[in-house]
């Protein structure tokens, strides 16, 4: 499973250079799905994630505001920021963690720690194939979503 | 990983849902991304896996057109038809076949079976969340793209 989070990684990672070309108005431009824009989508991904991760391993969950992050190298960097705590959970998963229970302090219900990875897992692949579209409105190549010839390690 | 299919499965047949609420011309308009229109993107989701589920198998692949099953009700029964031939092949899925390399016939290159099933999964989540920015253009609401909340065994 963490292949996946690896390829997302990668993606993102290459999304923040070509998105380098999008003038700020095209970067904020109100948008009629997901989250609204192409910069909220990026906020709301690396968010998300964090907070689940947090979550899975009984930290605090951390409120964070878009409008202090609105442009994209402070997005950017704020993905790399989260990465790095990210990882040292990621060293510390092991396969009984599957089926650990987790009460997110955000929600009623609980969830197996297996579920929540494979939900930040699609969560940021669901985004990912909105800014496809919205890249080719502002006349920019998408990046490619294909796993294979990436030569991750499965 | 197997739990990752079986959210795909339980996303496109929701899909199938939302989307009879559309016209044949809103299901077939052209988009300015992905493979062009929201039947051409659920036909092309099927068709890749199933490529790629028959070459994991040393099948050769079947080529079908587009035009062949260019409406929601054609396509939803290949769905049907290909999901019940894919359920054989997991079904002989063992964590030894991960690293079983193949070639299929439509590439040059050779491909480890699990970087292809990541493909696969990654491939239809990506095209799902298109159909998300597309279905709200036509003032549909989308499906849900949790994977928390649906009980998949992981």
């Amino acid at each position: 499973m963490k292949s996946l989070i690896t390829y997302n990684r990668e993606v993102r990672d290459e999304w923040f250079e070509v998105l380098n070309n999008l003038s700020t108005e095209e970067l904020s431009k109100e948008r009629k799905s997901g989250v609204g824009s192409i910069l909220r989508t990026l906020f709301h991904i690396i968010d998300t994630e964090y907070s689940w991760f947090r979550a899975m391993y009984n930290k605090n969950d951390i409120q964070i505001y878009f409008e202090e992050f609105n442009d994209l190298q402070s997005i950017k960097e704020l993905s790399n920021q989260y990465r790095k705590e990210i990882s040292v959970f990621l060293r510390q998963w092991t396969p009984s963690d599957e089926n650990e229970v987790v009460k997110p302090s955000w929600m009623t219900e609980t969830y197996k720690k297996g579920e929540i990875l494979r939900h930040i897992i699609a969560h940021e692949i669901h985004h990912i194939g909105q800014l496809s579209v919205w890249s080719r409105e502002s006349e920019i190549e998408p990046v490619s979503s294909n796993f294979i010839g990436r030569n991750i390690k499965t």
